[in-house]
């Protein structure tokens, strides 16, 4: 393979003039600049990204942290994060936390190790400090951290007082809410507020918490047969989207029908909601947004620009289907 | 920050040995290497991976090609290709490649440059010629290259036949078929032996091609929509499971019965499947089992071990749900 040496000697330069043109890291002129293209292309000279990337300590790799990849929510935000990310020229490293905190100190170290620029973190399982104490970006989705580690996340609270206001609106009197997040994570005030209003407009909830790293499908299923069981009666439901359509499958299982005997809302408003027959109302976060302000936050502090917001909430909006009336 | 020579001044001994102790690369006593470790943590020593990666030009970093990551299918597989890599060492570089082949293209280019150790790719855009004229090694999902390419998949055909033959079984004499994948791919055969199956058994079949590298759910939902309004008397239906589910949500949204009047059976059989109501009948995939396997010969060939086979097939089998009689 042609080296950095064998492309100056073509080219008729020195090395450290390659080195400048290719990296972009000092002046060369127009005309030298393209006879040591011409000589790289001639001798299809691909530079050792290692190498490159030692001498800038820079790897133009973003690590993204999610619980579980293949939760419809965390899919799509790593979709879209991917895509922001290669559309400004970084690749993305992967990491399904699956709910194990040395995973997710594994990749923190990664920061400390020149392995990533910076980390975009969705996952909750590890304590704060560990955060707190590395020096390079971070940027995290949902849970704050104190200063230093920029959040971005859906405005829960917002969410959480729609979905009641439309369940009471819709009649309902007795209503289970489905939580189960992690402590200190921001979708814990869209609980905090349903309960609120629920108790202000003197409507009954029963609540079932979810242990909140749990995102598999059988476990929701049959943990919602067995709270139909005990209590038949419900006339409303709030959950996550996964929540919220297990609820709905054990609920058509018992012959009960929706949304004229159980109205059903859920949060997040993925593809799934719209796979379901009836088509799931819920409360929807922008992910394509979040993805793209969670890649720019990020890139601005990893290019070190000024001026980077602590906080930045975005709205949610309802989107109706056939679960409530 | 600590650098490898204050460790080895700390630990009394040599840089090289530091270098051959932290790295594995050498012989270094028991002792030694006690006083080694407790050198690096007591100074806080965290070695440069850049460096340490530039000297054994290995970055300890997989690349997963995918065409969707918020597809079930594909999210489902690279959260498991993660966690295999992860259990073995290694990281994940993840790429969407949305049916763009620049892009397919791009991250192949990042073997040549050494970002990654090796490639697992489950995207079909581009020219078959761009991954042979690789040197490092490449594992393919369901794509058949040629020698040097390990390919790893399903037994697609099997799926095809036992989705065709319980179709008839079931007293079917319309059936829909929903394909679309890429030329060349694996995939394909499921459609074909499906096809020859009908004709075996002279039923009537119709086909439907998707554009290949569209995953979006409305264009399958609104897709389907318009085939039943040409075509209202079908009562079997056979296709991926986002394009089975599109096709049960615009059944039952013309009030006609699954499965007395239609049945229907998907390909792959991730959770989704089971979310619907009623469950899907579903040809299971077992995508952890195909995770575990590129991921292993991936590192067969990254690691030179020898015996790597080319063509790894697995069994699928029928998940019955709600959707069949």
């Amino acid at each position: 393979m042609a080296s950095i040496r064998d492309v100056a000697k073509q080219a008729g330069v020195g090395v450290g003039t390659v080195s400048r043109a290719l990296n972009g890291t000092g002046y060369v002129s127009t005309d030298t600049k393209k006879k040591i293209e011409k000589a790289a292309r001639k001798l299809g000279y691909t530079p050792n990204e290692l190498a490159r990337n030692l001498y800038r300590n820079r790897t133009g790799i973003v690590g993204v942290m999610v619980p579980d990849l293949d939760h419809p929510f965390f899919s799509c935000l790593a979709k879209h994060i991917e895509m922001e990310l290669y559309r400004q020229g970084y690749k993305t490293m992967i990491c399904n936390t699956i709910g194990i905190s040395d995973r997710e100190k594994d990749y923190l170290d990664m920061l400390d190790r020149n392995m990533v620029d910076g980390i975009i973190t969705g996952a909750h399982s590890l304590d704060g400090e560990e955060y707190l104490k590395r020096k390079k970006p971070i940027v995290s989705i949902d849970r704050e951290f104190g200063p230093g580690i920029p959040l971005i996340g859906s405005d829960h609270a917002m969410g959480g007082r729609m979905a009641a206001e439309l369940l009471v609106k819709n009649g309902c009197r007795k209503v289970l809410q489905v939580s189960g997040v992690a402590p200190g994570v921001a979708a814990q005030e869209r609980h905090s507020v349903f309960k609120q209003v629920m108790q202000e407009q003197g409507v009954e909830l029963l609540d079932m918490v979810m242990d909140w790293n749990v995102f598999d499908w059988n476990a929701h299923y049959e943990g919602m047969e067995k709270f139909l069981g005990r209590h038949p009666d419900i006339d409303g439901v709030f959950g996550g989207d996964m929540a919220a359509i297990a609820c709905m499958n054990a609920v058509l299982q018992k012959g009960i029908r929706v949304p004229e005997e159980v109205k059903i809302i859920g949060f997040d408003g993925m593809d799934v909601t719209r796979m379901v027959y009836p088509r799931l109302t819920a409360v929807r976060q922008n992910v394509q947004l979040l993805a793209e302000l969670c890649v720019n936050t990020l890139l601005d502090l990893v290019e070190e620009r000024k001026g980077v917001p602590h906080r930045q909430i975005l709205d949610v909006e309802m989107q109706f289907g056939g679960t409530t009336l």
